[in-house]
């Protein structure tokens, strides 16, 4: 009999979730995977059946004896947890719908570990929100930059990196946490930033023109995109070499402006883009230069990882993919 | 008619809740308080109604609806938050529940603040459990000392802080952050560390020997003891004068170890007290020394607060409320 990797993810039927499932088939793991989610996913799962064992089981994680009967019946071995409502913007309109589901689900989750399966490794997936307020000085951003939330959804991913400690400290949990800066890739949903610049410079290629505008925020803000892809790969080699109790920024170390962005993307399209600034699209909160520094998560994995997607790369899968669809 | 202050004091029935009562008695303050609680008190109101407008409800404040219609109803100038699950050690048993009845109960409450009094002034009530594991090059503790908390306690402590300068930075909320020390005085529970010496102490009087011998935990430790008649002068005090978004440690700024406490209130029952470190009751994570710094809430308060009651006097008033009950 093979020994099969026992992997809990909850937010199976989200963007990371997806792709999650989309390594372990591209590198054949052998796993017996149980997927939870809010909602079943809407992509296709049948060809991830022919890899490798998966279960799918949609549950509220805020109910939480669901959420323990899960851990008690399945008990994995690994636990990735990607469910969240991960929306900054989201969090302003709903700050308590918002807090309860980042915050509590992840309590219910540790909670039913803790008494069932407490030896399992878990992954707790936090965000480069949770810095906050940044100063130039700390960029790069390491792991030691100063915390300051400044959004619902970033106090919820504190308490929640701070409940893992806790939890790894006291009852001996094994918790790798992580602040995963913004990802891009494939199969992301158009009301981020870049499908959503994809989205409306594809519709002036659309209309047979070859150079036109758009309406945007403050494109001058520079952010550290990390490929989907980047990401997964990093969660699952912290799965199994992660340092408990430790936290791992999963970042490129390299910015980019949203304005290069759009000229990467008006490139591959052969669209000339302007840009227009509008007022209602500009954030007033937003961080001028957000970029992580990814050396403790190199140092830990020792050639194992690297960021691999250019960005560029990933705009031509992700326009790939849009043809596809 | 008068200028009544309207005051909102959650958790009302409590030890705070009662002296924060007995304050506003005491000192012929005008006003109108709606206290609620999750029980009634078990102390005697009819007192205080003779001297201020005062309703009490029983809710849950889990129960999100039910705390919004009270702010709406009532429409509280001032809110002051002392609802908590406060045991370190319950919240070690039950961390789940600890939390939310600390975090969510706190997300409900300003929340509904938010919507329906957003000018409202409120004083969110936190704790030096906050500052975790403290450094004694630290001590005594200002508020810039850095935050790691170790218990779910602590950990739902610190988020309703985040959150508090969540909600005054972004939606121009008025709350003012309290780190509070460790109370004593009149009225205190048992199972809390001062009243518990005194029962014992007390039983070996009683038993007619003027000697004998208790079972402690690590009576080495020291502590900022403050009583909660200055606690609670304290917080009115921030209701009118502190600064919006500020936090503020509320301690004498004095540490005495436990075992000083117990020759107090041996030297006041004229009982000799020795002591027996009993394993059971050593907490392995307690810190040794743990000492505020008041100085942020004494330049804040102009010569109105300092510490006044000296904990011989804590003690000797509890010994006489205890005489007289």
């Amino acid at each position: 009999m093979k020994n099969l990797m026992r992997i809990l993810i909850t937010g199976v039927s989200g963007f990371v979730g997806h792709h999650f499932l989309q390594f372990l088939y591209n590198n054949r793991i052998d796993a017996s995977v149980l997927g939870i989610d809010i909602r079943l996913p809407m992509y296709d799962v049948k060809k991830y059946k022919t890899r490798f064992e998966l279960q799918l089981c949609q549950m509220d994680m805020l109910v939480q004896s669901e959420v323990a009967v899960a851990v008690e019946n399945f008990q994995p071995e690994y636990v990735i947890h990607l469910a969240s409502y991960s929306s900054v913007a989201y969090s302003w309109q709903y700050p308590e719908i918002s807090f309860i589901n980042n915050t509590n689900i992840f309590l219910n989750l540790v909670t039913a570990i803790r008494i069932h399966q407490p030896k399992c490794r878990v992954l707790s997936v936090g965000s480069s929100e949770e810095y906050g307020v940044v100063g130039e000085k700390d960029l790069p951003l390491t792991e030691n930059a100063s915390i300051e939330p400044n959004s619902p959804y970033a106090v919820a991913r504190v308490s929640q990196e701070m409940l893992s400690k806790v939890y790894s400290n006291n009852y001996n949990m094994d918790i790798v946490m992580t602040r995963s800066f913004n990802h891009t890739g494939p199969w992301q949903d158009e009301r981020f930033v870049i499908p959503g610049f994809i989205k409306r410079i594809k519709q002036i290629k659309n209309s047979g023109k070859c150079s036109g505008i758009i309406e945007t925020g403050n494109i001058n803000i520079v952010r550290d995109f990390i490929d989907v892809r980047d990401v997964v790969k990093a969660y699952f080699l912290l799965l199994k070499y992660g340092m408990s109790g430790e936290i791992y920024n999963v970042c490129t170390g390299k910015g980019i402006a949203l304005y290069e962005v759009i000229q990467m993307i008006g490139l591959c399209l052969n669209v000339q883009v302007k840009t227009n600034e509008n007022p209602a699209y500009i954030r007033p909160r937003d961080n001028a230069i957000v970029i992580g520094n990814n050396r403790k998560l190199l140092n830990r994995l020792e050639g194992k990882w690297q960021p691999e997607i250019s960005l560029k790369k990933s705009i031509e899968d992700m326009l790939y993919c849009m043809k596809e669809k």
